[in-house]
């Protein structure tokens, strides 16, 4: 197979149908191709489509319940922990960030979690709803164990990202999004790919000792032989690897310690050979600029910010500063108009479910 | 002047009596000695006694109102906006901190900012407030420019700090407190007292470039001529440079541009060679898990964690995995023992305010 192009609606209409092939409501199969193919269209192809095929695996094999619904089991004005029943991340979660908004338009500030879920996509998606409200988003979630903590020798958490999203007025909004480890594993998938070595400090071996290979890396994660992805700050302490071992932690507590979710090396579908849910964790948060400084004064004062930033002088052989969003919607602009880029192996495994529920795929060139 | 050794009682005492000297009420000198010692006896000397000559100057310079009062001026019951009325920054954090977990015990969770304040001490003591009832604390401040943006020449924001606790009921409580850069300014002091080059990647010079002359960043850092600490992940994107980036300005973000404060690159008591308030800004946030899993089933679940990290296998070469907190517990437990270790130069600056307010300080060798 070789790359191809697809129309963004087009993407969006046939992960909408195979959705709903698997019993998953149209409702819901909205939420889900919404968010995969936006990951896509803002340039995250680790988080876009690629990803279907897992989904459809989860369906089959059990662990993702399609037509589950997320119910609130605990709730005040402000705040509600929220069983998602083990179905499709993405119903959980927008009906969770949904639920912040919500309860932030009322009184100023909205936290929700969530639990027994499933993969979420990306975690920025969650932080753009609220900015539609003019709100602050906030988003964590927990995911399978991939990163060692700081003198570690096996992956005890996941990658777990933290986005954050700031409303504006004349820029872009402020959109952070990004694992808590120095890389996520798409990464090192590419590096293997490509048949490079690693960058010395991304990874480590089943001996705990940094390594330059990610076929051994990715093999030791998959066989759970010991090793992993190092934290943000890499190995040991010199370059502060205790504190990206920290942010991981931290994800892991307000995703899934609080909620009660599984939370570090318990979020896996299979102990002991047997499929299980993951029980996922995940946190949500909007926050009204309106009860602190004001919603027009908070606007203008991010413009601020991010005009100091991306004008400010440039180090010697750099020609920008960019501000944390703005390569993805400025991918987006692109991807909406010549079509999403989809890699040869995103192409097959596309190929291979249009072929095995009977719908249609249709690209570009 | 020589390394000493103080009983804690006493430096405590010390504190507050130079405090009270310099117009400061015995209760708000009593929350900076408390804020001050405690940093010492944690071992976080960074953030300790070595301190107070900048907050005496910080006083006679006026850019601190010694005897200022912290101002409510926006309120409802899970949320506050306080105006720190240009105070001691212990005092404005302490009363916004109290503020946060009050609304916590009332309605779950509770989040104050704080604008127009100073220096606040170290950021972990906040949180470690919101333990003493059983609740998780979350702190953040903004802080002088010393960091560089990714790609960028100039240091434009401050080491922001991220502190963050969790309760437990068999473990020491899980703490991680640590500033957004791969290190603080402190650090860099260190190696150029020692004499020591930088390792590779903890800060740049004035063309932008790494550098691993301490002194020459330090002076660039006081001159204002450009380069600066980068921020956790290091230069440029490869090692994540750009996260620790953006979670600097995420710092600023819920710190100053929320509640209205300075941000970025004016957080500075001098502008035009004039003094000025420099108008620091500080988040808090205090959350009750019984409005989620359970108070003790979340403690549980803490240790859980914690007894998984601390007893999982180590990398090789290695033979301790810490767990945040821990090491910090550990010194405070031996310097309330055998007393406070002072290095020559804060000997020397207690000394001098000694001196210079006829109150007396008593070192135990």
């Amino acid at each position: 197979m070789e790359e191809r192009r697809i129309n963004w609606k087009d993407l969006y209409d046939f992960v909408k149908r195979v959705m709903m092939r698997l019993n998953v409501s149209a409702e819901d199969a909205e939420k889900v191709a919404d968010n995969l193919v936006l990951s896509n269209l803002r340039g995250i192809d680790s988080h876009g489509v690629a990803r279907l095929q897992r989904y459809v695996n989860g369906i089959k094999t059990g662990y993702i319940i399609p037509d589950a619904q997320p119910e609130i089991v605990k709730e005040n004005a402000v705040l509600a922990n929220v069983d998602g029943h083990n179905g499709l991340g993405q119903v959980a979660a927008t009906f969770g960030m949904e639920l912040a908004i919500k309860k932030a338009k009322d009184s100023g500030i909205g936290m929700v979690t969530v639990f027994n879920s499933n993969h979420y996509g990306f975690a920025g998606y969650y932080p753009l709803m609220a900015l539609k409200h003019d709100l602050i988003g906030i988003s964590m979630t927990n995911a399978a164990p991939l990163v060692v903590p700081t003198f570690g020798k096996n992956a005890l958490f996941g990658t777990n990202p933290i986005a954050v999203s700031a409303p504006t007025k004349k820029n872009k909004p402020w959109v952070m999004d990004f694992a808590t480890s120095v890389v996520p594993r798409g990464k090192i998938e590419v590096y293997n790919r490509l048949g490079k070595e690693l960058p010395e400090g991304w990874a480590t071996d089943e001996t705990g000792h940094v390594t330059r290979d990610p076929a051994r890396v990715l093999r030791n994660l998959a066989e759970q032989l010991g090793g992993g992805i190092l934290p943000l700050g890499g190995a040991g302490e010199l370059y502060g690897g205790h504190k990206g071992y920290g942010l991981g932690v931290m994800v892991d507590l307000f995703s899934a310690v609080l909620p009660g979710s599984n939370f570090g090396p318990f979020v896996v579908t299979k102990k002991d050979g047997k499929t299980q849910f993951p029980r996922v964790g995940h946190f949500f948060m909007a926050i009204d600029p309106d009860y602190f400084v004001g919603k027009e004064e908070f606007k203008e004062r991010m413009d601020q910010y991010i005009d100091i930033l991306k004008n400010s002088e440039k180090a010697e052989g750099e020609n920008r500063i960019y501000v944390h969003g703005e390569k993805e919607f400025e991918e987006h602009e692109r991807r909406e108009k010549n079509g999403v880029p989809l890699d040869a192996k995103t192409v097959e495994s596309l190929t291979k479910i249009s072929q095995e529920y009977g719908e249609e795929i249709k690209f570009l060139d």
